[in-house]
């Protein structure tokens, strides 16, 4: 029933924003202006008491006035209308409805129960309410777009593969315009924040089902109903890794999410118990979350033996303290493969692992030893850290890592630098590896994959 | 006498580079090109045994061939010709030599003993030699630059105080990269790898002494000397921060770091107790070592009481959770702060602490909160979370921000996002206001000032 719901957020074919400013920078405006200038494809109905056109549109005084029907209703008016419009959404027959609005639970006793009314109001009716205080959805097929962030300001990332589920429009909104930076795409966004009616396992058992969707990263501060939460996570994660940063896991965290989204944060313990027994994937700050959803874009490791190829030791020496402290495993290269570096690299490379194929590698090193590697039975999985900036690395050693697909073993790739290292390491995001600008979060990353790989064959 | 040697490497008057290659992509002609292309005043001699011109330059056989004084000496030739070369070095009385080429205890036993000549050769002579297996120095006033990456694929960083130690040429100049894309500036950047002679204990002596060195970074995967360590970075700390990243931390690493620099790593517990005693801030990883370094740009906090301001409410819960893990205080503002706010701030934002300035912030919410914070004596410091993507916040807040200087109290900024914000951040950096990606960095940046300080007034 939610699920038949929550696919009209995504594709309607009419919508109605509700508070359409006249006046560019007013959030009201900027909704409005991402249906219009984008490629949605369905109607869209601005609401406003002053029926002056905006954008060029025939402007409503009301819902009510809108002549045809209306799929998805955004609704940008000040808190204390809210119920009011909500009414007449539910009177026009509006399943889907999101409310941008803020100033409700999560700022104090009278918030709460305008909430508690809002709840009300669309009950028994089929009416769904997505928000309140949240930023609604977006869809990069679709064009669905109620982030009120310009995009001249926040990117949006292309079509892809992670599904995103954020508790907080901010922490969201930031990691589309990261995803967006680094070219990485996304099947469906949604910011539910005070889960006044649609929660995050609605949201949850919705992208679990959605195909686009591989991978899911979800922000929460609260989960509302525990059990639920577990079943769901359960069934998904058996199809699809679920990536899940859990805010509030302190006191002062705790304090902070309650003026935030009024979550009861609930105990740090207990959460991270649940993602556990559920198989999500448990990142423990906003950058986790991102490089692990990107990371699973990558062929499960079927172990924990990782082979590290780098050109700069130091680096080698800081991958393989994160491997340890993760539980990865650094076996050393047979002497069949050892034969084979032999034959081919300079004295002064170190055959051991990491393999230190030194400052002065070439993509050709690269090659032999990831081919090497990759093709025997004694690794899972490689860690490569190319520094692109050495003199004799030619650029193309991109196509030799984006060649390794073959091998159907996850490669995760650590490029520190600037300006000259983000344009390959671009490269490779594009050609399916992802790239980490540390060594440490590339080990991470790596470990995620195999800490899934193992809860499913738990 | 090891300062007065050092402060040749970074200002000769005239630099051999033996085995300057006429090949571009060789190693030997990205140093000489450093130089002749740079904006270096001194003179330059390329030294190969085939002496027709590379880069317009006179080449001379052999160091003994160039006519007139050498302050330093830049070897790149095979390891087993650099005891040759070094001799003539020491007979052509050049105090200053860098070795850059591998192959000697990094691989094991025969290079151990090829080391172990080099130290012979310089044992009682004035030549003091930086290496083997580094990339020597680069100081952005006199642009001596050593660094073998050439500078169209690993940008240099421009004049500033951020003195860099590095045992790995690879970790030191991805950093300087990275530096110099934020746009952060450096003093002095030496990389020492092998420390066959000059060590770790030298760098940190000398850049405690530098004038234009604030604060020291230095990357480490063992030390020679621990008593000479601790008694040096004592009396450094006393002047200025150091943070260290040790590297080699765990088994695996330790292995590594044996391969690499032939550093015996030694038991992490005992570096993490050395660290803390000499007051030097330690990093846990390449990112912690950058972020802590430019962190130090900012006065020291006086006490851990911080103020969070934020546009982003799930932002400031994880700002909010890792401020208790690190141990700072976030006290509720005072009544008559709230006074202040409550007459500024509209009913929906949050005044606890974080303070929530709301997803419609403007730039003067940020300048009366942060200026009501800053003056009173409840905080010690501000970690600003600005969210440039919002619709209402104008570009001018990076002003307001830059302004907090007269407070004489730390503020550090997060901001995460894609290009917008990546613009505004650099404006900021310009400004002498760190940035950081997450809310976790700026946090740990701050605690890292408040640890600093506790160490100086302990």
């Amino acid at each position: 029933m939610v699920l038949r719901t929550l696919s009209k957020f995504f594709n309607p074919k009419s919508v109605a924003i509700i508070g359409a400013s006249h006046t560019k920078g007013k959030i009201g405006y900027a909704i409005l202006e991402n249906f219009v200038k984008g490629h949605f494809k369905g109607k869209v109905y601005p609401v406003n008491p002053d029926t002056s056109p905006i954008l060029g549109l025939t402007v409503y005084s009301s819902v009510k006035a809108i002549p045809g029907k209306v799929d998805l209703a955004v609704v940008v008016v000040p808190a204390i209308v809210v119920p009011k419009v909500l009414k007449e959404c539910v009177a026009k027959r509006i399943e889907a409805v999101i409310v941008v609005s803020g100033g409700f639970s999560e700022t104090g006793e009278r918030g709460r129960k305008l909430e508690e009314e809002l709840k009300k109001i669309i009950r028994g009716t089929k009416t769904r309410l997505l928000g309140v205080n949240g930023l609604g959805v977006y869809d990069p097929v679709t064009d669905v777009d109620t982030i009120f962030n310009p995009r001249s300001r926040l990117s949006r990332p292309p079509a892809g593969t992670v599904g995103f589920i954020s508790q907080s429009g901010a922490v969201g909104a930031t990691i589309l315009d990261w995803l967006a930076e680094e070219g990485i795409g996304i099947s469906k966004f949604i910011s539910y924040e005070n889960a006044t009616d649609i929660n995050e396992c609605d949201c949850l058992e919705y992208l679990g089902m959605d195909r686009k969707t591989k991978v899911i990263a979800l922000f929460i501060e609260g989960v509302k109903d525990g059990k639920r939460f577990i079943k769901i996570a359960k069934k998904v994660s058996r199809k699809k890794p679920i990536v899940v940063l859990k805010g509030g896991k302190t006191k002062a965290g705790a304090k902070a999410a309650a003026s935030h989204t009024g979550a009861l944060a609930g105990s740090a313990a207990v959460y991270s118990a649940v993602f556990k027994q559920t198989g999500a994937i448990e990142a423990r700050n906003w950058s986790e979350l991102f490089d692990y959803a990107k990371a699973f874009s990558q062929p499960l490791p079927k172990g924990n033996r990782i082979a590290i190829i780098t050109n700069g030791g130091g680096f080698g020496v800081l991958a393989a303290d994160e491997c340890e402290r993760q539980g990865l495993q650094l076996p050393e290269p047979s002497a069949k493969l050892k034969r084979i570096f032999n034959k081919n690299f300079p004295a002064y490379a170190s055959l051991r692992n990491p393999i230190d194929l030194t400052g002065d590698a070439t993509a050709e090193r690269y090659r032999i030893a990831l081919e090497a590697c990759l093709a025997s039975k004694e690794y899972d999985g490689a860690i490569v850290i190319a520094l692109f900036q050495i003199p004799t690395l030619e650029p193309e050693v991109t196509d030799v890592l984006i060649g390794l697909k073959k091998y159907k073993k996850p490669v995760i790739c650590c490029s520190a630098g600037g300006r000259y290292s983000k344009k390959l390491s671009k490269r490779l995001e594009a050609g399916g590896i992802p790239v980490y600008l540390t060594p440490t979060q590339a080990v991470k990353a790596m470990a995620a994959l195999v800490r899934y790989h193992k809860w499913l064959r738990r």
